[in-house]
């Protein structure tokens, strides 16, 4: 029986419900508020954040940790790649989407807009959101890259890379601040990543307060 | 054959470093100011960041995805752990340590005085210095917490906890930014990890300009 402690709009939370999906595996959903929880969620996760994964008695913290594991305890299907160069290309663009783009889009746009409304943290300053909105075009062209010359990102499968890009991207897209027209590849790559049963579910989220645009939902956009 | 291109004060090359050595394997270090690499550098990681890993014809980005490519590729000695238990309490703990200890410590200390002073790229901004030297004396006290409960942070074994933490650890250590005083438990573990073969070569570089603290690279201190 597998748990996943999450938060609708919480890029790293997508990941997981994604890959959890395109693993065939069930999930219950519970939602937190990590910044409001109370000492139960704090003693299985002392980090205090979302996703958390309990698989019967096993606590399973971070994002990454999680899709490692699933990958390990469940490998019927993969979404890594068999080979290690296919493992070695997957996980290079997990760390650029969770780590490069996170740090240069996700965090100035999404941390800023979204996570200090929750958190009552004050206005969302213009200078983050200036460099967030510079460095996501840069990012769109190099997913437009990629899939110019592959099916998905990494390669011909569809894989944890797919994932994690279109989790950052579908939060940031609920804001509007995804600046399709620049990149047609992008596009096309994310409507198909729309019209996947495993993305539907995370599609459906709406935040009290924030109506998402017209084509947020829209697999033809 | 393989080859290592680090940067010497850089936690997420030490981490690969000390790691190689950990599982005795030799490699030759190629030194790479990552800001200012060439085309031939930025062909091999476009996120252009060290380190990168060159395993014969493979090239392996991210300090991550380096770390989880050793563990399949050279599988004798396991820095993870053989179950699933172990591996799912090790990669928590290097998320703490690479995720949120980088974004609450490293960053806000190490990019602010030495990226910043490598890029020329102005000065250290003190509310993220304060903020760090703050943030840093609860992450002492979480190490102290897990080592009065066992051995090595991750278990009785030691871990790629041990070498992530102490590779972030011994950075800000060289800026003598670490409150060892306040902390005996986490600063035993680290003598622990400084006495280790695998941890003394990263205690040798030096920077130009930059002089240790005199108990940088003393087992005892």
């Amino acid at each position: 029986m597998l748990r996943l402690y999450y938060l609708p709009l919480c890029p790293f939370s997508r990941k997981v419900r994604v890959a959890l999906r395109e693993k065939n595996l069930a999930a219950e959903l519970i939602e937190v508020q990590p910044w409001a929880a109370g000492d139960e969620f704090l003693n299985m996760n002392p980090a205090g954040e979302v996703p958390v994964l309990v698989d019967d008695d096993l606590v399973v913290c971070d994002s990454q940790a999680i899709c490692e594991y699933l990958e390990e305890a469940y490998p019927q299907t993969t979404l890594l790649g068999r080979s290690l160069e296919q493992r070695v290309e997957t996980r290079r663009l997990v760390a650029w989407f969770d780590s490069k783009f996170g740090r240069e889009v996700t965090e100035p746009l999404w941390r800023e807009k979204l996570v200090k409304r929750w958190k009552r943290a004050g206005w969302p300053s213009s200078d983050a959101l200036r460099r967030g909105a510079e460095a996501i075009r840069f990012h769109l062209a190099y997913i437009d890259f990629l899939y110019q010359q592959r099916k998905w990102l990494a390669g011909d499968e569809l894989s944890m890379a797919d994932v994690v890009a279109a989790a950052h991207l579908s939060v940031l897209d609920y804001m509007d601040d995804v600046p399709w027209k620049s990149s047609a590849g992008a596009r096309d790559w994310y409507a198909k990543m729309k019209s996947r049963p495993s993305f539907r579910p995370i599609l459906m989220d709406r935040v009290a307060g924030i109506k998402p645009p017209d084509h947020y939902d829209n697999p033809d956009f």
